[in-house]
């Protein structure tokens, strides 16, 4: 699988779209609000540049697509009227996703986002261009030190490709059979295989915004991750888990082959702080400023009407968290699977996720940090 | 109508696509080669800047999105090799076109030019940074001096709206009743209406990109137009002459309603060599270094092997014309007439191009012009 081609939010603005189903990213998105904050006056604390650069890398599309860059730009709008109303600067503002990305979406809610930018700013605060950037943020994207703030939300868990290794080298097949990402069965030279995949696309990751983002500008990142040192621990692959068992249920009413299940791996990790960590001492042209972790529900809540009765309220909670990742992951596992098996799997996999909901609160862990581009 | 809104090539790779129906305006980039050569050249003299900024306007979707960004590299290419090959330039390469634009489709075409860049120039040159800019050219779209070479191509004969003053104001209705565009009945309040409108467009354009341009910096720009100092002359003209006559054939058998085609005028302007001089002059940015005109048969050809005979083969002619009409029209007509009636009008519009055809040798005018802004 090319991940690079293959990977993309669900399209459009349909009921299975990533336009429809986007609040867990949208939720994510507004918890880390309070670390971007910080970091973009961090960045402007008593000048504002001419030319100002913002990415927003993986910034799929629907509503969530352009949240950011409102965010962003209300913050700057603030420190501007604080700084007493110089002369304003122009925003470049790149938009970056994958190629399969539904950009015509994005590109269509802007004249919306321009009309309001203006009538809640004014005419003398902008220009602001807003372009579409397509390619892997696993290499160069950006001309040399154009940008000021990074950001990027509910993506850098994806890796650039499936991790090698995860085939046995004498024909016996997958190490991780009956699994598509790690669990908690998953024999070292999983876990390995993922982790070295995680620590080589981080460095690159790291060395490509090096490149681009000027010295003292910053990047907030925020992407799924775990509290606990073992990659095998329900907090960061209980979702894989199920979605397995899902695919396997299906194998076993021969809907889908069982050699396409062991030979499918998610091209995901979900990183604990110290590999975070550990890959941005080593890489060495940032200082981390802040790491933060928070939960999230499965289904985007903050929990605090969370009821965990298995009533039909929580079934279908199972059906909507069915729907977000299917959003998510629909292209990668359709192109694998073919499209045809898809409705069942996701309705499969929304009753094994409604179970799962009955007996407990299941909630991501998400990593938000906030990086200085060295001087 | 909201031309910035509706106006787009007919999106996709089908049989109506203009990816599928784009050969006259691929023949026309082709013939503006030298002049697009000779510029580039022009500008890169004698150094390469560190980072080159290069925009089409109106890229629209299909093969020819990228051709032209293609020759520009090349001419730059061959320059950097006979300069030594210094340290290679990076570029920052614009693709702007309206938002309705398939953007999809050009930026999944991208791995494929990325890849045959890096084999035919080897990866010492570039690197090479593509974005898709969505927006209207009459008005700014890209950040103060950032841009070296601007090319456009077919794309400026659109205005940014329908003239105003179209309509009677003591309620007699339109003064075009039975035309969408200048015709040889038009009365003259009517080409005042568009010329006056162009000269509008024209003079916004140019102050955009006098903005955008860094000094010396370089514009090719090629567009429908006309030779006759008359906007009523056949050259300029007689495409929507049919395509109106086609409509009204329509309303004759009660399919389209007469009032219909009363209230639509094309957002087009096809202009005389004087009112672009007149522009450029007016707004004062910009010298004149080129401009050239040539013509271009109807189906795109150059017309070596025409053959006014009326067989079949010129029928079908009249077929592919109304084809190559249909990608770049359609949005706007189905917007204005709804889209059940396309199949129809385009049909009889078809048939009337192959009896016109069958006639006469019916050829465009385009005009290619090279700018230079003022340092």
């Amino acid at each position: 699988m090319e991940v690079m081609q293959v990977l993309h939010m669900n399209k459009g603005v349909g009921e299975t779209s990533y336009a429809t189903n986007s609040t867990v990213q949208s939720n994510i998105i507004s918890t880390a609000k309070p670390v971007t904050e910080e970091a973009i006056l961090d960045i402007f604390n008593n000048v504002l540049p001419e030319s100002v650069g913002i990415a927003d890398l993986g910034c799929s599309s629907g509503p969530n697509a352009l949240l950011v860059v409102s965010e962003i730009l209300d913050v700057i709008y603030a420190k501007w009227q604080q700084l007493g109303r110089p002369c304003s600067p122009e925003f470049r503002v790149y938009l970056n996703d994958l190629i399969g990305n539904d950009f015509n979406n994005v590109f269509g809610s802007l004249p919306a986002f321009y009309n309001k930018l203006k009538e809640e700013k004014g005419s003398e605060f902008g220009p602001c261009f807003i372009s579409g950037v397509p390619g892997s943020f696993y290499g160069r994207v950006f001309p040399s030190k154009s940008l000021h703030f990074v950001h990027s939300s509910s993506s850098l868990h994806w890796l650039s490709q499936v991790p090698p290794g995860l085939e046995s080298k004498d024909g016996r097949g997958s190490w991780n059979k009956g699994k598509i990402y790690i669990s908690k069965t998953s024999p070292d030279c999983v876990l390995e295989a993922y982790s070295s995949q995680f620590q080589k696309d981080w460095s690159v990751f790291l060395k490509s915004r090096a490149e681009e983002i000027v010295g003292g500008g910053r990047m907030v990142l925020s992407f799924m991750g775990r509290r606990s040192t073992d990659p095998r621990s329900k907090e960061s692959c209980y979702q894989w888990e199920l979605l397995a068992r899902a695919l396997m249920s299906m194998v076993s009413e021969g809907l889908i082959e069982e050699k396409k299940v062991d030979s499918f791996d998610a091209p995901y990790y979900a990183p604990s702080p110290e590999e975070v960590k550990f890959g941005i001492y080593k890489e060495g042209s940032f200082i981390l400023d802040r790491l933060e972790m928070f939960e999230i529900d499965w289904d985007g809540g903050d929990g605090d009407n969370y009821d965990a009765t298995p009533t039909s309220s929580t079934l279908s909670n199972g059906a909507r968290v069915a729907k977000t990742i299917r959003a998510v992951v629909e292209s990668m596992l359709a192109s694998h699977f073919g499209g045809d098996v898809m409705d069942g799997l996701f309705q499969r996999y929304g009753e094994m996720v409604g179970d799962h909901l009955a007996k407990t609160r299941a909630k991501y862990i998400n990593l938000v940090i906030s990086l200085v581009r060295k001087v």
